[in-house]
């Protein structure tokens, strides 16, 4: 799993059935910055997940890939390699704040 | 999953015979300008997907890997590991349009 | 899946009882070439995948990973994350053939 | 599977419900340091993994991915891809020690 | 799959249950040298696998990733995501050999 900032959202009418009613969102996947270790960046990638938690344009959430994304109750036996499994409230590095929720 | 744009086909006479009848599609994985922020630029990767949905050249997909790839109708029980799940209509980021699908 | 280049041979006598009496070679993915895009290019990887459909050195070919490299009638039940699911004939790009195997 | 180092954790209240209870801790895959081979380096990555055997900050850890992650029993049919599946005591390369823990 | 080299093992005393009794190994991914094309060079990357075939230091191995790495007896069931599938006695590439058991 890793942390990725929901950044947009994607639009789609022409999709495989079992993808109908799901939120699409755009998500970018971010990393501790190397030198000063004190903030989270990106790392350049852009994916697409689906969301079932509700999460919004500037949170920050926990993605899962691969067969694992289809562990949830929205996900099941549905051609999605990528799912929203928790909006993220705190990430501690180094004994230090480098994100929290309440914040931003 | 991740957004790409379908650039050209495959030809493949000798196959698995569980691919025969499936068009293949050559992709190549887009991301966000990381400057600007307010267009999809090519990876540099170019890949194959299946597809089911009709795409054409110059369309932008949302494609899956892995073994959901294998969860539509068409690509179940097939030796497929990507396949074009959506036909993408508009990519929203930043609560701006990075592509739209009828401006093209 | 991605086109790569068959450009030699692996030899292994002590293997996983199901690889025995399978063919294994040593292919390198390739990618468009970015600049003028007439032409694909190794990525610089290199990779061991197994063959059922009578590849030979220099064919290019398509291959599959993961879990779905097991849906051959070769591959079920082995040890196997790569396999060759098609002999590559033709790949356009742009509407410009990049390779046929023809012209070889 | 590979090695990372444990040096965070992360907080998430709105979750999928088979991850409740889970701690979730911040990971950095660790590689050999290519000049002197003789300590571990980070990649620069950063990875969130559920934890049963009670890592803390600090230690390094040996994770696995994929569908693999889910065959321990704190994470059976839960949507996780990576796990802390041991504590590292000790790595050696080329003959010599490149970590232990009763060192640090 | 891919060929790498055995450089080391690791020793992990607090460990998944199904880990208990499996020889760890540390393992570098190589790939060709990309200029004259004659010899396998380190990519960098450092990984850790399972091995039941006997694989030493030194040695180079054929490993597989994924699900497909619990394929063999011993991984069964066990999270487990990478395997030595086979001890490698030769590589040819471009019609000569690029790396031989014996010659070592």
């Amino acid at each position: 799993m890793f942390v990725a900032k929901v950044t947009g959202s994607l639009v789609s009418t022409q999709k495989a059935d079992s993808l109908v009613g799901h939120k699409l969102l755009i998500v970018e996947p971010y990393r501790l910055e190397a030198d000063q270790r004190r903030s989270l960046v990106s790392t350049g990638r852009t994916l697409v997940a689906v969301d079932g938690l509700g999460a919004g344009e500037g949170d920050y959430v926990l993605l899962t890939q691969g067969s694992s994304a289809r562990l949830t109750p929205e996900t099941r036996e549905a051609p999605i390699d990528t799912v929203v499994v928790g909006i993220v409230d705190q990430v501690h590095i180094d004994q230090q704040s480098v994100y929290s929720r309440e914040e931003e």
